[in-house]
């Protein structure tokens, strides 16, 4: 089928989708979970042919381990799918609403955004997550993987689309991009004649691209340039296992701590306990003249370290003369994700989480707490750094618009 | 100052707007209203330049209309800097939040967007309504208007900004873009490094110029292609007085009725009265062969013409054949602005405002109340006609962003 007549398709499902019940698509759901486990065989002979292609093309062997499917991993996308059942249908909410004093009765509903398109990379356990999402927030949903992943893909598409459709959901309320080719995706950021939205997931390249190349909308979840600003009156202590913490526990993802900014009067005392603490983590660390001076086997920190999300064990550390130049620190090089501040002091902790400009600041807590799941509000479509429609992590509520619906008795305007 | 440098200088005052009180906030707007009135008559002179400069170039008596100044409408715009002074601050309120399980205290706070470009065509008026919403916001703002206007709106533009700064808010809160070039625009639109979101406001040409070319998220307020349908169970005098309402009190704006839809079944009794009435009033009329059978006067409707947003005293009319019928007729040609339903079936109702995919939906009451101070919320940016961050009236909210504050104990992630 041709792009824009896929595109086309979506939007008539949009629109059936918008009065669908709960119920039916609970059930679509928990069908999807229930093909995905009955054809895992058929599902890993798939990745199979991807996986063939991408250890043949030379593929790392971190990127083949996302790659690869197995009968445990269909398992766990299937719960993801169940899990979205479990979690509360956001469609038909009133968010607010009034009568006014003509006697208008004014409401404002949550309703579902329409045709949602997903750009995303390797993993394919994404399709599911994302499918599955967008369809229990009453959308249409329009994937486009990586190519790496293209078998996988299409053979769970085609396992959800089915069980979608038999469930009652309208033809065409999950479908994929199968040819992955720029060009194709690049007429796709420019459907929005169709699309409501594009979410990009996946690195800064591939935003980057997508904000220049979209007239659809986008909301994206691009990279975490995180730090911990260790305020003079800190709590030691608890200032290291937090450091350690937002550092090491899992390195790769997006809230994992990039920057270690330390305020000069506890300097001399804090760093050479956590520094070590940090070496005996495995952690390699850069530090500015200052902390260099303090503790002398640190790499030299340059200006492009204070802009780098490592994804690993490294780590910058630099020392600053006050509050206020940790957070004009954070504000210059981060990438408004999320952000703490260790201190006993009642002032300082206020005048951080106003001043830092970000989607989650930390008072005494790992930044590692950013994540759908930890907040709440169940799965999340990824963590949103841009300021517009959501900020933070997107789970359902992101997946949805609002209408106003005014119930009147004959009121026209004066 | 150069285009870029300007951005940079409203960045860092949008740091600073940050953590700015409501009372400075307010003081500002309150002295730039003074600054205006005080110097209508050098705003007067301004806006001459500006008018004789139209007048050469052929403009038309509307557009010279909405271009000009007089004392009476300077003093129209201090005040509704004023009443934007009496709105409250939408700065802080906290949207949401619980204790997690693990003693994080976890709030949603609303805070400014950070700095807005404002794209906009003629009429002075939009530039001190702007100015004033986006600061009360607490945000930093540029103004980018049309070149027929650059005379008044660099007068307003420099009182504003000096009222502002004098009154304690930050070098660079408010400024504008005196190069009214069509590559200088391009550029602004791509200054997502410095820039939040972009709201252009005029004619669906400028949208579309701006959906295309912008790297920067855009909040568009387009036209609106408005409907009111007469159900069969309508009460018919109702039904009249309400479309008359929609089509006539102010033909130009975008909440105006463009088509009327008659179910068939009342078509007969209804439409001769109708079209009796809108002839009485003025409205040239277009129908589908069904309506041209009953109302033998009537132009014939083309599919143009379901499209066309007339902003004049012209109207398309059609019969369908049920509710459904009309429900696809909204969704396929309307612009998801404002659509009403006239009937006395509670079901009809129920699923008019569940089927129809708008911004506002209304049951027996006119189209023409779609607008931020009639739904209580004060001043407007303009009419969200898309999905995300904000559908319908643009108040001082849908400047805002949040963040997540998070309060800790030393918590770590397991």
């Amino acid at each position: 089928m041709g792009l824009e007549n896929m595109a086309r398709q979506a939007k008539v499902a949009s629109m059936q989708m918008m009065t669908i019940s709960t119920a039916i698509k609970d059930n679509a759901l928990k069908a999807a979970a229930k093909a995905l486990r009955d054809n895992y065989l058929k599902i890993v002979e798939a990745n199979k042919k991807d996986m063939e292609a991408a250890e043949k093309a030379g593929t790392s062997s971190a990127l083949l381990d996302r790659l690869m499917l197995n009968k445990q991993r269909v398992e766990e996308m299937a719960v993801s799918a169940e899990e979205i059942v479990s979690l509360k249908d956001p469609i038909g909410e009133v968010v607010g609403g009034s009568k006014l004093a003509n006697g208008l009765k004014l409401s404002r509903v949550r309703v579902p955004l329409g045709v949602i398109g997903v750009i995303y990379e390797a993993r394919p356990n994404v399709t599911v997550e994302a499918a599955s999402l967008c369809v229990k927030a009453g959308n249409a949903v329009i994937l486009r993987g990586g190519s790496s992943a293209n078998h996988s893909n299409k053979i769970l598409v085609e396992l959800i689309s089915n069980a979608c459709i038999s469930a009652g959901l309208p033809q065409g309320v999950v479908q994929m991009i199968e040819d992955t080719s720029h060009q194709t995706a690049d007429k796709f950021m420019q459907l929005d004649k169709y699309l409501d939205v594009l979410v990009p997931r996946g690195g800064n390249e591939l935003i980057k691209a997508v904000v220049e190349k979209a007239t659809v909308p986008v909301l994206w979840a691009a990279a975490g340039n995180c730090h911990t600003y260790v305020d003079k009156d800190a709590n030691q202590d608890m200032a290291i296992d937090i450091a350690i913490n937002a550092k090491c526990q899992r390195p790769g993802v997006c809230n994992a701590m990039e920057t270690l900014l330390v305020h000069k009067d506890i300097a001399n005392d804090f760093l050479p306990k956590a520094t070590s603490e940090m070496k005996a983590n495995g952690v390699k660390m850069y530090g500015d003249k200052k902390a260099q001076a303090i503790v002398s086997d640190l790499s030299k920190a340059t200006e492009k370290d204070y802009y780098t999300e490592y994804l690993s064990l490294e780590l910058a550390i630099r020392v600053v003369d006050s509050l206020d130049e940790a957070i004009a620190h954070i504000n210059k090089y981060g990438t408004g994700h999320s952000e703490a501040i260790i201190t006993d002091d009642y002032s300082s902790a206020q005048t951080f989480t106003e001043g830092v400009d970000a989607a989650a600041v930390y008072v005494n807590a790992s930044t590692r707490f950013t994540d759908g799941g930890q907040f709440g509000m169940g799965a999340e479509i990824g963590i949103s750094t841009q300021k517009l429609h959501v900020r933070g992590p997107m789970g359902l509520e992101a997946l949805t618009s609002t209408k106003y619906v005014i119930y009147g008795s004959g009121q026209t305007r004066q």
